[in-house]
This record gives C-alpha cells, structure tokens and sequence, in this order.
C-alpha cells in the first residue's frame, strides 16, 4: 500500500497569540477552517512562519494537535519536527503520527555547524526510527544546509523521507535537485518554500510548494496554482507577478514573520503578536507598512483589508499599549 | 533614433592563450567565427568567463579589437569594460564605441566593498559621460552587488543604462527586477548570467542571457533558446535539464573558468591554458573532468568530443609537461 | 549592596550522558566537584559547550539544579539561559535565581535573523523584569550578534546586566569593547569566549573568560591566569601558547563539543556522547584525534590519558557499537 | 649572506592625486619624506592603502619608483606586488628588485574563488622565479585567504617567502601562525595589518606590523612601539587605546582608505581624493567625520589639525565641487 506523492500548496499558518502570550486557539481553529475553505491542499504547521522555534515543545505538539482536530482529515498535514534532538525529534514523529499527520518535516540541525556527513546520518537514524513519513527541510539561512549529495543518497536509500521542503531561494540547486533526484526516485516530492519562484519551479517539474502568502492570500495562490495546472500560464504568471509586491511588503515589514501574521490579521483574524517583540521605532515602521498592505491587499479584492487602507494615520500610541502589553 | 532592446543569447568567450601566455589571436578569430556560424545572438568579451580580471588593460582592449575585427559587424558586441577606476572605465568605452560594439558592461566595483550609494554614484558618473550604452553586470560574488534599489534609480534617470545581466544565481531578485524595471522602462534589458535557470528566467520575461555553456554548446543553448521563442517549451525544458549536468561538470573542473575553456578545447579549438594554473593534484581531478565533458559533449552530438571520452587513461605526465611549461 | 564585578575563569561544563540518553547526574555531580577542586572561578552551565541548544527546557533547568546542589556555594555560578522566547527566559531565570546563581547568561536571539533594534528591546525587556544579573552573550557564529553600540545603550542604561561574554573570536571588536564600555560603567564585566586569546584579552584589561579548556585542563588555565595576576607574564605566555594545540585539536574532533566532551573523558570521567551523532566514517577521524588529544593531555602531566595515549590502536568497533547504541 | 627578518612598523602610503586624477608626484614625496622623518621603520606602497587596485600597472610601478627613489635607501620598502597574473607579478617583482625594495607583497588572487592548492601553486611558481624575497598578504575580505596550512608549507619549503602580513582581523589565527610557523622558520615574519591589535601581538611575539594609522599619527603609533620595545608596557596599551578611536574615526568615513587619506589630508598634504568617488549625501557625512577627525588629531597635538576642528560647519557646497571636479 503506496501513499501519494505529496503535491500542491501547503499552508504554513501563523500561530495567533493571546495578549498573555497563550495560543489563541478559538483564533487558531477559525483560521485553518478558513484556509480550508479557501482550497489550499494541505496546512504545515511549525515551520518558520509558525515560529516553532520560540515556542516550547509542548506548545508545538499543541499547536498541531489543534489543527488535526480542527481539520478532521479534510486535508493532509505537514507537521514541523525540528526538535533540539533526535530523541525528541521521534517524539514529536509519533505524536504527529498519532493524530493522522501525513508527513513531518525536519531542517538540518540548527545554532551549531554540523558536518554533511553527521547531518546525513542524522537524518538515516530518523528515517530508520520514524513511525511516519519525513519531509526535509533546507533553509540554509537559519540551519545547517542538507547538500544536494545528502538529499540524493536519503533519496535512494531511505523510503521514509518522501520529499524536500527548500527554502534556500537558491533556484539554480532547486533545478539540479528536480534533474538529478526524481530520476533516482520519481515519487520524491519537491516542494518550494520560496514564493516568488512558485511559478518558475512549477513549470519545470515542482511537485508544490509550502507557501506561507497562501495564508494571507489564499484565494490568489490556489488560482495561480489552479491556473496552472490548467495550462493557463499567462493568467498564472499574472498572478505570480502580483504577488512579488505583497510577498516584499510582508518581509518589508521586519522582524519575520511579522509580515505574515498582520496579513492575517487585516484578513480578519486576531492573531495578536508574536513572541520577538519589536522596539517602538519599528512599530512606526511596521505600522506604515502595514497600512501599505491593506492596500494591497483590498486592491486584490479582500474587502476586510479596506478599513486598515483608510486608516491613514494608524494611532500608533494604541498599537504601541497593545505591543507593551503584549512583552511577558 | 533609438537602438533596439539588446536580448537573445550572448556568448561570453574563454580567451585562447599560446603556451608563452600570449593571447592566440588565430585561434581566438576561428573560435568567434565558428560561435557566430552557429548561430549565436551576440558576443561578450571580458567578461569573467573571459577572465577579465587576469589581462592586462591592453589585453582586454586587444581582445575586444580582435573579436571587432573578426566579426565585423555579423553578431552584435557586448563588451565588458569593468576597469580599475572611471577614468579607465570611460577609455575603454571609447575604444569599445569606436570598434562598433553595441554597449558595455560594468560590474560593481571590486576588491573593496563600496556602499550602495558610492556605487550608484558611480555609474551615474559612468552614465553622463560614455560615449556608449551600459549594462549593469551583477555579480556579488565577486564584486559589489548593484542592489535592485539602485538599478532602479539608474534605469529611470540614465538613459545611457540600457540593461541589466545578472549573474547573481538569484532567481527572486531576478522576479523583482523583472516586476519593478520593466514598468519603469520597457526597453531596459534583463539578461541572465546564470545558465541554470535560462528557460525559467525567459519564460518568466527575461530579455536573454549571457550563457558561458553557449561558447560551448553553442547548438544546444540557441535551440533552447529558439525552442522557446516558438513556443515549444517542451522541447526547451528538455534541452535546459540535459544542460544542468554538462554545466555543473564544467564547474566541476575548478578554477573556473578552466572547465568551460575544456569544453571549447573539446570541440576543437586550441585553447592551451588560462593565467591561474592549477596544482598537479588538481589537474589529476581536472583531467578525469575533462574526460567526463568529453563523453557528455559525444553525447550531445559533438563528434569531435568523441576521441577525448574513449581515452580513458589520460595521459597525466603528458598534460602535466603541458601546464607546467605553460606557467611563465 | 552592590555585588562585586564578575572576574576569572568561568568553566563551562560538557553535560556526561549515560548511553541511554539521560543525563548522567552522578558524573555531572563528580566532574563538578572536580572541577572546583583544581580550582576555577566558576562554573558556566548551560552555554555552547554544554549544548544547551540540544536539551529540552527541563534538562536546562536541571542541569543548573544539579550543579547548585553539587556546588554548595563554594564558587559562584553563571547559568546560561538561552530559551526560546522572553517568558521561558524569565521562568529560567527565577529558577535559576531562587538556586542561587551568581547571573545568568543569554545569546541574542537564534534562528531567525533579528535585527540589533529588536534585540535591544528584548534585552531591555529581559533587563526590566529579570531577577537576576545578566550577561549578554555574543556569539554571532550561532545566534544574532549584539553589536557593541547595543551593548554601550544596554551597559549605561540597564544596572541589572552586568557584563558581556564575548566568543565572537573578534579581537579588535573586543579591544573597541574595553574601550567604550568600561568608561561608562566600570563594573561592566568583560570576558572572552575565546580560548586561543586569553592571554592578550586580559592582558589588555578583560575581566576573565569562559573557557572551554578550563574543563579539560583547569590546571594549565587557572596556572596561566594566576601567572598573568603575579604579573609573570612569560610564564602565563608559554601556558598560553601550549594550550594552542591543545585547543585546535579539541575543535578538529568535529562536531563541537564532542572534542571537549573527548578531553573530559581522558581525564577520567565517564561523558558518554552528545546528542548530535557523527558518522561511522567521522567516528574513525574522531578516534585518531582522540589518541592525539590523550598524547598531549599526557604530555600536559595528566597521567590519566596516558593509556590512552599508549593505545595506537584505538578499537572502532568497539567504539562505534557504543557509538549506535547511544542514538536512541 | 642572509638577510635580517623584517620587523617594525611599515607605513602604508595612500596616494595623493591632482584634481585631474594624477598622481601628486611633489605630495608624495613630501610625505614620504615627513613619514621617514617621524620614525617609522619602512614604508609599504600598494598596499589596500595604496589603492593598489583601482591604478593602473603602470602608476602602480610609478609609485614605488616615486618611493624609492625619495626614500633613497633611508628606510626599507616593502612593496605591493598584488598584479592579475604571474607574468605581471614578476615583472613588478624585477622592477622593485631593481629598485633596491627590500621584499614585495602579494595577495592571494582577487575576484575569482580559487582553491588553497592553487593558491599554493601560484605562491610557489612565484617563489621560484621571484628575483626579491615575498611576503604573503592575507586579507579575506577582499582576496582569497591564504590557510595556516598554506603558509606553513610556504615557510617550510621557500626560502624567498620570508613572511606574511595578515591583515584579516583573526587574532585567533594569528596566534596560530606564531605558534606554528616560527618554530618551522624562526627568521619568519609574522606582520600585523590590523591596527587595533598591534600591542596585543606584540606582546606574544609578533615581529610588527604594516599599520595604515602610522601614516596619519606616524609619532603616536612609533611611540607605541618604542614604549613596547623598552618595556613599557603601560605607556605602549595607554596609546593602543587612544588610537582606536582615531582608527575607528577614519573607518567611519566611509569608502576605505578615503578616511585615512583625510587624515593625511589633515596632517598638512594635500592628498586630493581618491579614484572611487562618493555621493554628495556620503559626502556630508565624511565632512562631519573629518571634523571630528580633525579634533581627535588635535587632541592628539597635532597642531596642523587644529583649525579643521574649529570649522564646526564644514563648507559643504565647497567641498562638493571640489568632489565633483575631482571625478574625471
């Protein structure tokens, strides 16, 4: 009994926050049924976007017990399972695994430089003790890169690792790694995590991507993924184009995945704020920032967007209270 | 009267070297004639394929004198002009203006780092007072990167600035350039200087690209190229990935750009070789490369590739005499 | 009351395991006691070398709860308090407090990159509500550096952080250190994570290090800081170059701590391994550095490696069946 | 006949210009003149400094023969020999050998990435033909490094490498080199291009240093070497620190070495500016540096400087068209 390649749009979610620093979880439930409705293929969970690295270990297994409630099975889950270290890495593994999780991903070890060699049998150990299917995860600019010779041998050697999550922005390896892994294994999914290549590594033979604008704007990505798949590229390359401004305002707005959470939130979610706070002078730029992407946003149809678009002088002192208050 | 958007597929050109370290202007006049018979859009000297960097300036002035003379008007010229400072800058580009080239290239400033502000500053100077149009050369590799803001800025206020070739290998910026240049002028040209992602950089809008692999291949990348023009992207996706190993063995061979001055020698020119010898133990690996490039070059059809992959056992003593009566 | 400035040598302790992956809390306890023997300053749990990155939040805070009851205040203790987010930072440092640590030290945010205002607002936070001392800790190799104009803001503006553990390896910033910070708050203690310039730091007026060595050789480095504090600096310098090697090989073990980790072990206690596994094929060049580190520990006039030293032939198998069995 | 080791403090020379990008030859060699008056032990053109890179081959070897024929064997010249190929380095190896140069300086090759066994092959090849003994320049910020392991092969195996000048800011390494290149090659020398640790390494051993602040306070940083030589250790770390704002002042102006030239500028030469210009908004913030340049040289009683300081609003409108005109 084979599974399917996993293909298509995974959305990694943001993860609202109480003003005490809990997980909004009403906020967290009403969100991923939304991004269900809107179509994406899948939810990853505890991936950069979902910050897991500033979240406890319980509240990372939290969080996508939630989500697996939430979502009964409409869609697959990639879960995010960069623990600190093997032991809990395969924790997390069975966890996931247990509440029906399609495939966990996992980076390159992070903080410490790790050899290629210690990274690949880091990741023989996981897949040889995993109860569920692995996903790497490259983003070579917060963890140890997994070099293309790795991914080629995990490829061949291990059934349990399915896929390659790449976050790298490094399209000319995203091109090696399509030409020379799924001739060794055609079923190895290649996912993209950088969106302002979707479409490009689409069209060369990208099985999807983890894509964290598909939770603010999921209608626009699903459409350019539809459109795609359709064979409409000049609509899809449309699409991609318009993207690219939103995607820069998000990164714009410092301190990631700021960005990200307040398109969220101008979508009409109450995300609160996240663990990194941000000094008062980077709230004034954040809020200018974020009145540019409700803009943005109410320009691409979001009609939620529009009041925040109006808003021309945000009240900055108010916003400031919210942030002060929202620091343990 | 305005000149046309410079786009197809420039060749940058290895320099050919007798084994006293003077340039081979026979062989280099041969090699150019036969690019230009197969089709290539145009030419590119000094640029880093052509080892700018290891020439004298009257060696880079000879190079582009020669290539003028030879082509002689059949190929449009695109010469790299990337000197010391502006006065010599401005000397080249008008030597390159007198022989008839179409522009020049000039990369950021290297060695020392610059700001961003210096560098614009610089090629607004540039701007007001070449006698030749300028294309912007970015490859932060090796020099100081040109950011997006500044070629911006350039591209709105000088219209001595005709375009842009990217070498960065990054595909993102690339999507921004295309998005945020474009609208702010049409007629700027975006070429690539990374051959990996030449199909999904011109699909996505790219003007053409400067393709070392086109000195080499000169048949493949212009049937890619005119593949795409016609529309029959199937075909040009298939001839982008069988480039991808061709390309990564010619970096292979090290010391770039010897792996690409291999290939030129394998499809029978006499290239002897470049200013920057390599070790013995380095010329083992080189040569087990070159045998590799020379099965890889049969395959594609390059009958004159096909005596180079038969000798299995190279003769290493014989090519070893060879390099080292070529150091000076 | 004012407490005095924080001086000397801080060791900072490998953490033992037995082969099942828990912590070893026998050995901790005796390595400890050992190690306050021979006479260092200080302890410093819970920093790089005890790989505070790979233990889970509890194993952090009970890493320090032994080594308080183990310690009985016979020197002071600087704990490392890295977490993930400011509330699991300020949890850390009400444990740590209540135990009775000297300070506690904490990196710029991992991870993400985060920029020097954000990490500023967050130190202010941590300054704000900690109930204990801090010290900032930069080691932009692993974590966000603090650059030094932040330290400056923080030393005059923030009485709760009280020094900075500089392991940059970048001594002139740390001479720039001296001479901006200590002007303005002379109690401001400034130590070095850099084994290799020890010497030169506190000849230049640094306050002391936290020194990996210290836990291998406490007596060759309290030997060179008690000759640097008689002034017999020719002594401290011979010491100082003699640990060179020494160090280098420690690092060239691969997989930072493991050759610390190796140190300790030759000296007598039972480390087990760390959590990051190598490969069967680092485990041989591990086993060669490992004879080579128990040659010049013997060398050093540590009779305990001395077998180990003898043993040429270190058995493999040997050791990589307990290498396997110890990945869970 | 053997030659002394090379030992001292080596005053690298920035170059003045006329405002129609010539070389100052009368500044120049009144300044030359100034240094060797103030003590310093030799002198270093075309060095980074020296702009080496942004002249022509041709003023490159004009400046050394400017030098020499100045200095007329009063003091030694080091020269910089960092030429594009092998062929050229030793053409100005020869010229600078005529001109009675005591050694030249060579950097690893620029630009391009090439490999350590290249980089060996190449310093090697020049060892062997080089008619004046070399001294490796390390500087990995602007060319490729040269490894320890390199140079400890140099020093063992080439009699005409006689030292190296490590300017790359790594006292870890440096340590290193001291550590295991002196006891392979006692007459070795082991040069320090980082001003701010100049004292620190000669404490453990280093034999001086080609320092850039030398040709702006020649007497500050003599005394530094002086007071080291006798002993007076106090009196050699009392000025260490004073000089590291001045060094940092100079830095902070923006676009290396032109704060270093305002220096000289400030000392009395006329310097002109230097081949890479800055932008008018860089330009208000390197008058406001050299002003307080100006003060800290005061300070420093340098009396020259005195009425710059005064000038507490630098003629900015004046001094932008001085810029302007100075830019060919």
């Amino acid at each position: 009994m084979t599974k399917e390649i996993i293909k298509g749009i995974y959305t990694p979610n943001v993860v609202p926050f109480h003003d005490d620093h809990r997980i909004n979880e009403g906020e967290l439930r009403r969100y991923v049924s939304w991004l269900i409705d809107k179509g994406v293929t899948g939810l990853y969970p505890n991936g950069s976007t979902g910050e897991f690295i500033r979240l406890s270990f319980e509240e990372r297994l939290r969080v996508v017990e939630i989500i697996a409630d939430e979502t009964k099975g409409r869609v697959p889950i990639l879960a995010g399972a960069a623990e600190p270290n093997i032991a809990m890495v395969l924790e997390a593994c069975k966890r996931y695994a247990d509440l029906g999780c399609r495939a966990v991903s996992v980076t390159g070890p992070y903080y410490f430089k790790v050899s290629q060699q210690s990274i690949e049998h880091y990741f023989r150990e996981l897949a040889a003790k995993s109860p569920i299917d692995l996903v790497l995860y490259n983003i070579p600019q917060f963890s140890n890169e997994i070099s293309l010779e790795v991914v080629k041998r995990l490829a061949s050697d291990c059934p349990r690792i399915v896929g390659i999550k790449d976050s790298s922005r490094d399209m000319p390896r995203f091109m090696d790694t399509l030409n020379e892994v799924k001739p060794l294994r055609p079923d190895f999914s290649c996912l993209i995590g950088t969106e302002e290549i979707l479409l490009p590594v689409l069209m060369m033979g990208a099985d999807g991507g983890t894509i964290a604008t598909s939770g603010v704007a999921p209608e626009a990505v699903m459409k350019l993924y539809n459109s795609f798949l359709k064979g409409d590229l000049a609509e899809a390359k449309r699409i991609q184009f318009k993207l690219l401004e939103l995607i820069k305002t998000m990164f714009a707005a410092g301190n990631f995945p700021e960005g990200f959470r307040e398109g969220v939130n101008l979508r009409g979610f109450n995300t609160g704020r996240g663990p990194q706070p941000m000094s008062p002078h980077e709230m004034e730029h954040f809020n200018a920032i974020s009145t540019k992407l409700a803009c943005l946003l109410t320009e691409c149809g979001f009609q939620e967007a529009a009041k925040s678009c109006q808003a021309a002088k945000p009240d900055v002192a108010a916003m400031l209270a919210r942030i002060n208050k929202r620091v343990p």
